[in-house]
Order: structure tokens, then C-alpha cells, then sequence
């Protein structure tokens, strides 16, 4: 399994539509996509990229998403009607912003191959910063926390229905493990929901 | 005018689509949305919150957006096809994670009254960092820069037709005037576009 959690978002979602496409891996801790040829195809050097077949390229990852799921709407993961979407929508950015990006600032501000790039893309100038790594690790594990509240009450995190939100969500408990962070023990609604979602044959890309 | 931006946004997007709706405004810097009555109705404390006919609660801005979009779809902000839904997405998240989050972290981590809520939202009891926002705010500064180099070529954000991205921009741009930043004077793209955008009626909310 590759690391990076962005581009496995899209590749969960892509297993799950059942699209096959072509995969290009870049190795961010030795800078690839930085280099001079994938700044042609993204000028802001940041993965996933899309490079669609008339040439358009889509970057972030859920925007790659939507036009995935346009293309390809069953089976549905980004909502059937103006409630459903709005709310995985607002559930997703949960996730995101709660848990998935916190994370990831813990993990750019304290790996040492990202000292100078604490922040994704170009330009490549910013220090890592230690309080910044500190917080977000304490963000994300009240994330943890309030996810195995809310799984107490519903099978997804957006009630009975496997949606982005959960795929989010799925890819930042997995990435954690490289900071040594485990769901604890006694988090049975997350575990119980981290088993189903981790089972899917999509979870395994 | 309101200065908080994101409620900004949804209200710039509200008066686009030409939706009317009741409007009840929290002092965020006095804490009043981490008042009981207001995590009654929305658990995470962040503002807007939109309450529908229904009783159903959706929060975070561009869902709130999408929502109104899907129900409202004239004039069109968020894309007419799997292209250019996609495409606006991107840019909307280029603009949110380049520009304007950068300058809320700027601003959340500089401004004494939240120098115990660096994070907006519950809990409130995160320090600021007082080097996050010195790096929020030298991102912004590329934001601008980047913004002016990307409108010289085309009208919007989005090539040729105003979008929920130079909503956000907007915003920004209104924002960043409390920290003292202003659209330099040789930015003749930016303040072209600028001068558009904040001359449409939506603007004036």
C-alpha cells in the first residue's frame, strides 16, 4: 500500500466506482513532485493529479472526486439529492478539517524529510513547526474520540450509507498508524466501523 | 458591514441566488457561539449554521452553498457538468487552502482575543501559534501575488463566468484589510477583477 493519504482517497473511490486507471506513483519525501516534468502537469506539485484523456487536469483530491462521481454515478457515494449532498458534504469537511488535516500538519511539522516543505506543494520555503505538529496530533485524537461517539449511534459517518466521508476518514486512521496512533481498545462503535470499512475490497489500494 | 468571512460567503452566495432567509448574528470574538443555546444547535460551535424548514442543521460553509445550489440553481456557482463542477471545485480548494485559510490562521493566531482559541469552534483551548501566523500570513501574500498572475489571462477565477471561487477570494481580500493587507497598488489584474466582483450587489452584504 502506498502511504501518501490524499492520493489513496481517490483510489478507494476509484475501486469503488470499479474505474481503472492509469497510476503514476511520485515519491514526495525525495521531492518527485517537485521536479521540473510533473510541474508541467501541476504547477502547484501536488498529488493526486488527474490528467483527463482531452488534456484537462484536475487536482484535490475531492474535486477529483466529484468529477468522478458525475462521470460514474453509481454506486453513489456523494449524495442522491440536495439534503444527502449538502450533508456528506458538511460531514466530509468534518472529517477533513477535525481529523484528516490535522493529522497531517502533525505528520509534515515532525518527519524530518519535510523540515522545509511544511506545507505541501510550492513553494518548498516553509519551516517545519513544532506546535503546530503538537496540536494537530491533540486535534486528532479528539477526532477519534468524537468519531467513536458518533458511531454509537449509526453504521457510517453519515448514517446507514458508505460515503466519502468514510473514506476520509478511513485513510487518516490508517496514515496515523506512522505516528504510532491506534484507535484504543475501548473505542468499540470506531473499531466496530473501522473493521467494516477495512474489509471493503476497495480499503486494500 | 458583518466581517466574519464565512458567514460572508454564504451570504454573498444567498444574495447571488437572490434567496432570502432569517439572519441571527453571534459575536464570535465574546464567544457566543460556544453559548449553550447556540451548541444546542450546532454541536461543533463554528458558524454559519443553517437551520432548514425542517429542523435539519447543516453546517461548513461550501456545503451550505451546495445545498442552495442544488435548490436554487440560477444563476450557477458551483458548475453545470462533470468538467466544469470539478474544475470550479479545484479552484474554489485552491483558493480556500492557499488563501484563505492561510489568512484565518494569520488572524486566529495573531488577534488577542483568541489567543486561547486558535482553532475556531469547540474545544476552545488551544494556544495560539504565534509562527503559524507569520506562515499564514506569507502565504497569503503568494495567494495575492499568484491570484494576480492567474487573472491576467482570464476574468474570473474560473476562466470566463463568476464562480463560488471568487466568492471566497472575495472574502479573503475584505478580510485581510483587518490584518493591514491590501491588493498592491501593481496588481493591475487582481484589482481589474477586484473591482468587479465587489461592484455586483451581492458584494455589499
Amino acid at each position: 500500500m502506498q502511504m501518501a493519504p490524499n492520493p489513496r482517497r481517490v483510489r478507494i473511490f476509484l475501486a469503488e466506482k470499479g474505474i481503472e486507471v492509469e497510476h503514476i506513483d511520485l515519491n514526495l519525501r525525495e521531492g518527485e513532485n517537485l521536479n521540473e516534468d510533473f510541474l508541467k502537469i501541476n504547477p502547484r506539485g501536488v498529488i493526486p493529479t488527474l490528467v483527463l484523456d482531452d488534456g484537462n487536469c484536475l487536482d484535490e483530491t475531492v474535486a477529483i472526486c466529484r468529477y468522478l462521481e458525475e462521470t460514474h454515478p453509481e454506486p453513489n457515494l456523494l449524495g442522491t439529492d440536495a439534503l444527502s449532498k449538502a450533508q456528506i458534504e458538511a460531514c466530509q469537511r468534518h472529517v477533513e478539517f477535525d481529523g484528516f488535516q490535522p493529522l497531517l500538519d502533525a505528520f509534515r511539522n515532525t518527519v524530518p524529510a519535510f523540515a522545509k516543505r511544511g506545507v505541501p506543494g510550492l513553494p518548498a520555503e516553509y519551516d517545519a513547526i513544532p506546535e503546530l505538529a503538537e496540536r494537530g496530533q491533540r486535534r486528532y485524537t479528539l477526532f477519534i474520540k468524537n468519531l467513536n461517539a458518533l458511531l454509537a449511534n449509526q453504521k457510517y459517518i453519515v448514517d446507514e450509507n458508505f460515503s466519502i466521508a468514510d473514506i476520509t476518514a478511513l485513510c487518516a486512521i490508517d496514515f496515523a498508524k506512522l505516528l504510532k496512533i491506534e484507535l484504543p481498545e475501548d473505542y468499540e462503535h470506531a473499531r466496530r466501523w473501522y473493521e467494516d470499512v477495512s474489509s471493503r475490497p476497495s480499503a486494500a489500494v
